[in-house]
């Protein structure tokens, strides 16, 4: 870790035309990493100290600035990313909505589970609640450079809980990173929150020396299972070892009823399609695996022809980056080449040289469940496995025997006796190996609620039982303590008057 | 994992002797731990689906069926442990309230978290709950042979969040083990729970088995840093990693400020004494070091020479095995040999040959700072260090640099100011640092509460947002998941109702 590293340049480039995107940045170098580490010990103190009322206004001024900054953002987000202006000037306020969804979670204050029990006779009184963990590390994903970046739900949510957060940008949005740090520093700032509360580093050795340096409490990351992985054994074998809250790539399987696939196979070919192709496929949530009723009896005729055309019809576009476009057509290009998986359409290639061409390719239950684990591998972009399943008792136990994804899904005629009892099965073995189940939906699309779980067992994610979106994400940051027997005056505020 | 083994047997020894305590139990054979392993699958799903209500009844049945038995049980835990029928019968009821406990946590409901979002324009409706999160291997504690054993808190929480559940027994008391273990089968039988959800195993080579079983979904501990880390390293190793909560040891600070040690000297000391040797201090909450200011303007007339002369009047007792006594021995041995620490009382020996004497040792603040983390390292038995600090202000970096703790106390006369403001900056920097603050008591004694906190940051515990003791135990056990634009029937029975 100590040895010297010649600052190194991250340069961004513009996915429609592969040219570099504006001026690079400077790789974070060691000195500098340490430098903000070790500064965050002051206003953590001073930050959990503000309270959560406090740190809710900061919140909502960061939302407002960068709220009033939204043009810039986008600006330079679409030069580095290509996700085009509607999608990132929605993804600026889903990520300012965010901000304040979490400072209302502050100001109902529920999240400090404060909770009384006792004196009564020989059992102490006890008073518990939630604390800040410490400074957090924050790794930000490619895929949405604000809503899971910068200013986006691991910061937002690690702040709320009153720690401090760095940020270790990701290098496909160097100066998207640069503008967002910038208008949340200043905005904390004019807000009164205490310097050093935030900061932000580039490159990938500086995002592993932040990782161990003993500063570090916590860490949140979304990204690929490689990378998750990898950052996640280097938190389990640090001195102090620190949780790892990662979020991975995942599949997301949707089972098609019968009696859904009878009735809606338009509607669902259509809702396919657009799930599937939505931001060119770059989604955690994307329905890699598509399971529908083997309609060997009408051929041509059924959901698997609506599919075929809904997918013929959708346009591809540029990946976000060289290597994502390069990790893509490996993978379609290894499906494409299994013996036992036919393509079943293509879409129109995209601009540009890193363009991602929609593909949707068939197999059966069997030969999918004979080609497991390689068969349901995530394959980041609009490529999908549409598997034919000759019944509902055949389906269960592959489905069972996926390992955890994000989302799970299950289309249903609810006018139909068969498929309701059928959804309850489907549904119950969804609801043990994904983290959310949907109903006559699409998996992409997360809302940020206060109801939301976006999480799932492994490995899917590394911490089952948290979410990294919607106001329950807070509590990826915080740590109980219990203070047992302490007059009222010596205990934090929001103990001194809460009851058994 | 899969060698042959010769079928070992484990023998439980008389502490009191050192002789074998009746038979021996047969090692569990890799078979058999597989097998019962395996059969957890089925009686996962039908003891989650009885729900909460009717799996509170079955505790129950269990904790009077344990109660029925209290003298069988004390009788022969008392040949395993020395412990004595007052603390063994106390520690049954002890139990058996906890299962109780998380039954009534059970019919309260409020672990399933259950919570409502949407639907609104353009946002989906989502319901959320808590649901069990597998079949949970449980490691016993040699110093807890009911508490935190076969039927103990592990257990309780993890079959009351709907999990089946293997306990892995401790080799120190396998008879004890074993009667109970029949004892809880009997009982769930009778009351209706499914085959297969309960299990013992024998041996420290089943216990590596099984939680390297592809079944196991979590894990419960409560012993050694060493074993703890050692099987946590396991758990995050599996070709599936799962979560591990480690309760491990601790030394559990308690600083004595300058107004209570003027004031209350005598009782002070005395508590210190009862705490220190308590079950001849085995147990993880033990005051390993006790924070009291420098008296050397007053020779021989403070708080050091009561200390003095409680410990003085102290009496050892029997350690639970050669092991854990050789530890003890050598343990106190090296901090008697320690260049900076001088004996300064020691107690009478117990009785056996494994018996344990009380022994307080003193330092000054300097000469501990300097010798850390060497001596601050659990001493599991009844040794303490007391350690003489010269201001508050010397005080608080060293506490602050300690590891994280299970329990940190101050005593503070609460009619003295300064006494006061002291134990706010001492209070701010334990509720860091440690996961229960106790203010003028001892960290000995943990009740079962609601708002208990029975946890720490590490390497006090390997998982620091949870607790082992109280029902929010039952939280160790539990995931979420979200269920989006559900139809009310498809829903689980309690999401039915709720409303956003």
């Amino acid at each position: 870790m100590g040895a010297e590293r010649a600052t190194a340049m991250i340069q961004g480039y513009d996915p429609r035309t592969g040219e570099p995107a504006g001026e690079p940045v400077a790789e974070t170098t060691d000195e500098e990493v340490d430098a903000v580490a070790s500064a965050t010990a002051l206003p953590f103190g001073i930050w959990e100290g503000l309270g959560p009322a406090a740190r809710a206004g900061v919140l909502d001024a960061v939302a407002g600035a960068l709220d009033a900054r939204t043009d810039d953002l986008v600006a330079v987000a679409d030069t580095e990313t290509a996700l085009g202006s509607g999608r990132l000037s929605g993804e600026v306020a889903r990520t300012t909505g965010q901000l304040r969804h979490l400072a209302g979670a502050l100001r109902d204050g529920g999240y400090l589970d404060a909770v009384a029990s006792g004196p009564s006779e020989g059992v102490p009184g006890l008073r518990r609640i939630n604390r800040p963990v410490g400074p957090v590390a924050v790794f930000a994903a490619s895929n949405f450079p604000f809503a899971f970046s910068v200013a986006g739900g691991d910061t937002a949510s690690a702040l709320a809980a009153g720690c401090p957060v760095i940020v270790k940008a990701h290098e496909n949005h160097p100066r998207t990173a640069e503008l967002t740090a910038r208008i949340v520093a200043g905005a904390l700032a004019g807000a009164g929150a205490p310097g050093g509360l935030f900061a932000i580093v580039h490159g990938v050795d500086a995002g592993i020396r932040l990782l161990n340096h003993p500063a570090i409490a916590a860490a949140g990351f979304t990204g690929s299972r490689r990378g998750g992985f990898a950052l996640a054994r280097i938190c389990a074998g640090r001195p102090v070892p620190i949780p790892f809250f990662g979020e991975l790539g995942s599949v997301n399987p949707v089972v098609v009823l019968p009696g859904a696939a009878d009735r809606d196979a338009e509607a669902i070919a259509a809702g396919y399609a657009a799930s599937l192709t939505l931001g060119a496929g770059q989604f955690c949530t994307n329905p890699g695996l598509l399971f529908v009723p083997d309609d060997a009896r009408l051929p041509g005729a059924g959901l698997l022809s609506a599919i075929a055309a809904a997918v013929d019809a959708t346009s591809g576009g540029p990946m976000l980056s060289e290597r994502i476009h390069h990790g893509f057509e490996a993978a379609a290009g290894e499906l494409e080449a299994h013996p036992a998986v036919a393509l079943l359409a293509t879409g129109k290639p995209g601009d540009g040289p890193w363009a991602g061409t929609p593909q949707a390719f068939r197999t059966s239950l069997d030969e999918f469940a004979a080609g497991l684990p390689g068969l349901a591998d995530e394959r980041f972009g609009p490529a999908g496995l549409v598997i034919a399943y000759p019944s509902v008792d055949d389906l269960l136990p592959v489905l069972a025997g996926l390992g955890g994804n994000l989302v799970g899904t299950v289309h249903v005629d609810t006018g139909s006796p068969a498929d309701v009892a059928a959804a309850r099965r489907v549904t119950a073995v969804l609801a043990r190996t994904t983290g959310r189940v949907v109903c006559n939906g699409w998996p992409t699309g997360v809302a940020v609620t206060l109801a939301q779980h976006h999480g799932g067992p492994w490995p899917a994610t590394t911490a089952p039982a948290y979410t990294s979106v919607g106001a329950a994400a807070i509590r990826r940051w915080l740590i109980p303590v219990a203070y047992q027997d302490f007059p009222p005056d010596l205990l934090p505020d929001a103990l001194r008057n809460i009851s058994p």
